[in-house]
């Protein structure tokens, strides 16, 4: 049997890829259970400052006993939208599970940047049992809606982390001043270029390829133009951007 | 490693569990690749008319190879709202995959059930590679919010197709006659009983528990105070609920 006949993967192909990793909060996570079958259930998410998701698991849950037994996991992102589910992008991403301790995820920056993904997630994430997860990814399969299928490698979703450790080591900073200085233009770029719903938008996240949004229960992404490795050159697109929006009104 | 208490399963765990497969429109499927990964892949669904779960799939696509090489699956249906996604109930159906063809979809019902449910699918269900598959329940996993874990049975999901083959024979029909002559009252028991927004409301399935209906993106279902086994209990049970509907105005 032939399968769908697969694309090349281009540009459009992984700038779809790495948004819905990077705007998803909420996936559905396969594991292997006890019996061999394949399990799904119901995860939040985030990614690391390079795009590797990153879950938080209870120790007292299927997945999190089934990732112990085998590391083999997938996780579907998906765009949610209207009419047929069928028509909007996907992807499913293949990779190995691996738990950190409490003290690693804080030391690599992955337990702010969850909880900024995830607000809710600060009821838990001090709970006994709860660890972060890593999903070191292998492979991907994107739909990008029918007839739109590409199998994907992991430089295709990831981006270089030690290009921009200088970034990485601001994004907190940035990410404060955004909220506290600029309201104005995070309405802008949510409302002119994400074309979402007005709101008291807020920047939640901030990676080499774009910066997340969030107003109460809508998120949006802002692509970068091209990739951003510092501070200096964040101020410049961030500008940019915002006199780009005005210009638009 | 204590898992999650789970709790027993009492009657409005499996109210939770039915409505919840009765409901869902797409769901995440569960299926094992040739790798041995656990795939998770987007998929439509609907029920039989005895609650278990049907697809339709491509036999381009990465999940029907996978289950044709391997029946177990699981599909998580999972309700969707507001604030934490962690916050609203959630269901993992494990079970064997079947694939049919569609003449025997057609006999048993399957595809009316489908396209009624999910209307796009007539676009594509006519194309040569698309089968039904039902999933023929083994078990399930219900979470039903923080804390209320429960482990389900098939008899805790489906009902007793056979005391209601008299209502199934007439479903077509009684649709049809609730569509065009009882709009007002399908508007209230969408309105009053499932607080849903207003909209043109009209069924798109019955069962012995509930009636289905949907109003653009958006879909209800009414539970049925008591299972109706044939059409003149129908008639008295959606006459009884119109009234009351009219009374709480």
């Amino acid at each position: 049997m032939a399968l769908e006949p697969i694309r090349p993967t281009d540009d459009t192909a992984r700038a779809t890829a790495r948004r819905l990793l990077r705007i998803t909060a909420a996936a559905s996570l396969g594991t292997l259970d006890a019996e061999g079958f394949p399990a799904v259930t119901l995860t939040t998410m985030a990614t690391a400052f390079d795009g590797t998701p990153l879950l938080l698991v209870s120790g007292l849950s299927a997945h999190t006993r089934n990732l112990k037994g085998d590391t083999r996991v997938s996780l579907l992102v998906a765009q949610t939208g209207r009419g047929d589910p069928l028509a909007h992008p996907r992807m499913s991403v293949f990779g190995h599970a691996e738990i950190l301790e409490h003290a690693e995820a804080e030391r690599l920056g992955f337990t702010r940047r969850y909880l900024a993904h995830n607000q809710k997630a600060a009821l838990y994430v001090g709970l006994p049992d709860f660890r972060f997860v890593r999903i070191n990814i292998a492979r991907a399969s994107l739909n990008g809606g029918f007839g739109k299928a590409y199998e994907l490698v992991p430089a295709d979703l990831l981006c270089d982390a030690a290009a921009s450790a200088d970034l990485a080591a601001t994004e907190a900073d940035a990410i404060a001043h955004l909220n506290d200085d600029h309201a104005e233009a995070l309405s802008l770029y949510a409302e002119r270029f994400c074309r979402m719903e007005s709101g008291r938008w807020r920047a939640t996240g901030l990676d080499p390829e774009g910066l997340n949004m969030q107003a109460g229960d809508q998120r949006a992404r802002l692509a970068f133009p091209a990739p951003v490795h510092d501070g200096t050159a964040l101020r410049h697109v961030l500008k940019q951007l915002a006199m780009e929006a005005r210009d638009a009104a």
